[in-house]
């Protein structure tokens, strides 16, 4: 049933990122202080808005899915986490490992599931976006995340899926990744190939393993031009030139449609390809698309989104447009958001649903905004005020003042303790709230300051009277916010 | 270290609930539609806003725990589910189970480890939410939750801990209780009980087997007071005169602090106990706080906070104010939000760190919130404007359109496929979407309807010229909201 995962996520150690936090006890299970994980839920909440104003509809599917679902057959060389009644120790190889329940490492093999579970609740196109944790079964020595958030985005077909949605999938994640730079998240820069486009001139200049030739293709990255030319040839039956022309088209990039075109057939004639042929043209097909999708992009948000037949990443499983998308600057945070068109997300008998969708991996990003680009909350407690108590005898009125202020929208907090006055402030800058209510004191002499509620911004040390009904915070301090760089 | 657990949210089977949900095609793990998943966002964005707005920082934990943070000494009858590497299938048993990982079962497991190990960056008193998924290992026959979302909040001290946040968290519940009226939540009732005024009286009587009686007392709900009394007489040493006091001490229920004293120092007097010993004094103190809590509450939501000296469950942990609610009317589905304060919460050497906490089971009201409530969203896509296209060649205008509505904040769709007119608006009916967008028809006449922009409400079939840079959706049709009720 499952043809595909989009992959943004886990595959780079956390070594990479700069550390993992602070409290990660059990490795690869990131844990964060309440003032970091702000920053997380502000980055949900971002992508969740711009999914919704994209009409996008939320849901969230179970943790667990059956072993047959999980795995395809005979692989079992997939990170997964398999549960057992702690009941059942012992003896859990009673159960079939098919009908075994296991944590899931994706959105993608839920979500196939769940189309077919309710396709006949669900309205056609199916576009769902869906942000949850998923686990990897990682070995522990691996230092790779084992616990992450995946925001993931599909547009679902019924028997068919038109291609425009190929454009508007990224273009969505374009948005909400935009936004995420409020955080602190640099300009991203969005690559994109084709299945088709490849395929086709792989088979052009007479080369018929198109997934072993893909595997060796994605390895560039990571290892010289040389030495995938060697392998190409080792392992994928390439002569020298035909290893060559995989390399020239693997070396063309451009955010310009025209240019595409002309490079990709400079290289057809260049090696000979007949360009009456059927492989042809289905590269040019698979051109195309990637020409609508940049020519659109480049309108949209110009330098964002580039043509890069490099990309072969995915493409074993994919069937027409795969993206990848690297932060300017940090190539070593991997893709941070990476899908593409599957014509097979999920089957029903001879019944077809494809997709195309994508996925951000929130925590990979999160590690990133916290520990390189310095991104936390103003400050600590979501409260803009701490209402001060004299005495416990009169915790009343202070819990009163706080009452009214959160009917009017305020967040606020009351004193753990009638303390003195200069350790309920201590303990409000401990937390970062910036002002401290002090009622009228009930022992004041009538006239003093002390009689009326005043209210001191503990920032600047001002001190005005305040009026519970109709005070406000400055805008700047009314909020949490999300504040990002050096500390001060 | 751990010594609680908050337990609302799974005990009772789901088949008194009304029925699962369609897709819960794995017993116990609740799946929902898109329209049923917005109701359980709506509730967790209701929550969290409430927590924050009384202050309580928001943290998240790792899906998983040692076994030894799981399991207390032997304790190996809990609902458990623990994990093993798909590669270690067969292998489980190589690693001990204390350093096995198994999935949280409850929020309070997980914080009692996070504030011991965070205890230095964290600030005191602690006030945390947290609103996440735990999983219990159920047997799949039972028909209960096996995977489920609680809503915590808890206090923690370091050395000590006020008792005011004893009247302050379940006020925190109650509001945040009250708020989910609006989706179809009844009014509740909470119900409070003090470990140290049962304890006291029944030691004042003469009863040495707290946890016995408690755990006897606690079955008055489901069995008849005779047969209580009889076991109590059977397994804890009471005389039947003892057995008696305990089941007058349960009846005692009142919303007036007077009322409870008065009706306890009666019962004192009935029983001969000495008013000058420790256990009356310890049962005063207890008294005392649950007098506070009713008055208070009485005073904030009346009719909302009841003294019920019959609540008995948990006492065998919790060491002061013990909560349980209950949704009026609806007893079946037990209480949805529990919790008390625990002394031991968490302890580093001789180091304690108290806690009072309570948590909501927002699976359970969720489920009795869209089978017996009838709570869905308004619409099954948040768009509100569904973006007709005339033909895929003008899809880039209509994408315009849209794009420039969402700039203005108006969730905005477009349509997949340039069908005639009718079928694009049957698409927005089955999604619910309110309005189709017509953008001018490049093939109109000028001066005609067709070459202007056009909003048609399909509600109500109103149909105007629309300007994508002023137009406005109706206040009420602006947003996807919570509905409930019968279905139109």
């Amino acid at each position: 049933m499952l043809c595909g995962t989009h992959h943004a996520g886990s595959s780079a150690p956390l070594s990479m990122l700069g550390g993992m936090a602070k409290g990660a006890t059990v490795s690869g299970f990131p844990e964060y202080l309440p003032q970091e994980r702000a920053v997380e839920q502000k980055m949900m909440d971002i992508v969740r808005g711009v999914f919704e104003l994209n009409g996008f509809l939320g849901i969230e599917t179970r943790a667990v899915e059956t072993g047959a679902s999980l795995l395809k057959k005979g692989e079992t060389s997939k990170q997964i986490y398999l549960l057992s009644r702690l009941q059942d120790v012992g003896h859990e190889d009673d159960t079939p490992l098919p009908e075994r329940l296991g944590l899931h490492f994706d959105l993608t093999v839920p979500l196939s599931r769940y189309v077919v579970e309710h396709s006949g609740d669900i309205v056609f196109p199916f576009k769902r976006y869906q942000i949850q944790k998923v686990w990897r079964g990682e070995r522990p020595q691996e230092g790779r995340f084992r616990e992450f958030v995946q925001a993931d985005i599909d547009v679902v077909g019924n028997g068919d899926l038109p291609e425009h949605y190929e454009t508007e999938v990224p273009l969505v994640m374009l948005e909400a990744l935009s936004r995420l730079e409020s955080l602190g998240l640099p300009h991203v820069t969005m690559h994109v190939n084709n299945r088709r486009l490849s395929e086709g001139f792989y088979r052009a200049i007479g080369l018929s393993d198109v997934e072993g030739v893909l595997r060796e293709v994605d390895k560039l990255d990571k290892t010289s031009p040389d030495e995938v030319a060697r392998q190409l040839e080792k392992t994928c039956g390439a002569d020298e030139r035909q290893a060559r022309a995989c390399l020239d088209l693997a070396e063309i990039r451009t955010t310009d449609a025209g240019e595409l075109r002309t490079k990709f057939d400079a290289l057809c004639e260049k090696y000979g390809v007949d360009t009456q042929g059927e492989h042809y043209a289905a590269a040019i097909k698979g051109l195309s698309t990637v020409s609508t999708i940049i020519t659109k992009a480049d309108r949209i948000r110009p330098g964002s989104v580039i043509a890069d037949l490099a990309i072969a990443r995915g493409l074993d499983y994919y069937t027409g447009s795969v993206y990848e998308t690297f932060v300017d600057g940090v190539p070593q945070l991997g893709s941070i958001c990476s899908g593409g068109r599957y014509d097979n997300l999920a089957s029903q008998g001879s019944h077809k649903y494809p997709g195309v969708g994508m996925s951000i991996g929130l925590s990979r990003l999160l590690a990133y905004l916290l520990h390189t680009a310095g991104a936390r909350a103003s400050r600590m407690s979501p409260a803009a005020v701490l209402v001060g108590v004299w005495n416990e005898d009169d915790r009343d009125r202070s819990d009163e003042i706080a009452a009214e202020l959160r009917n009017r929208g305020i967040d606020a907090d009351v004193a753990p303790k009638a303390q003195k006055i200069g350790k309920q402030i201590r303990y409000a800058s401990r937390l970062g709230i910036p002002y401290v209510w002090l009622p009228a004191d009930p022992n004041a002499e009538a006239g003093s300051e002390n009689a009326t509620d005043q209210v001191r911004n503990i920032l600047s040390g001002d001190q005005q009277q305040g009026d519970v009904s109709t005070w406000q915070p400055d805008e700047a301090l009314a909020q949490r916010t999300i504040v990002t760089g050096e500390a001060d």
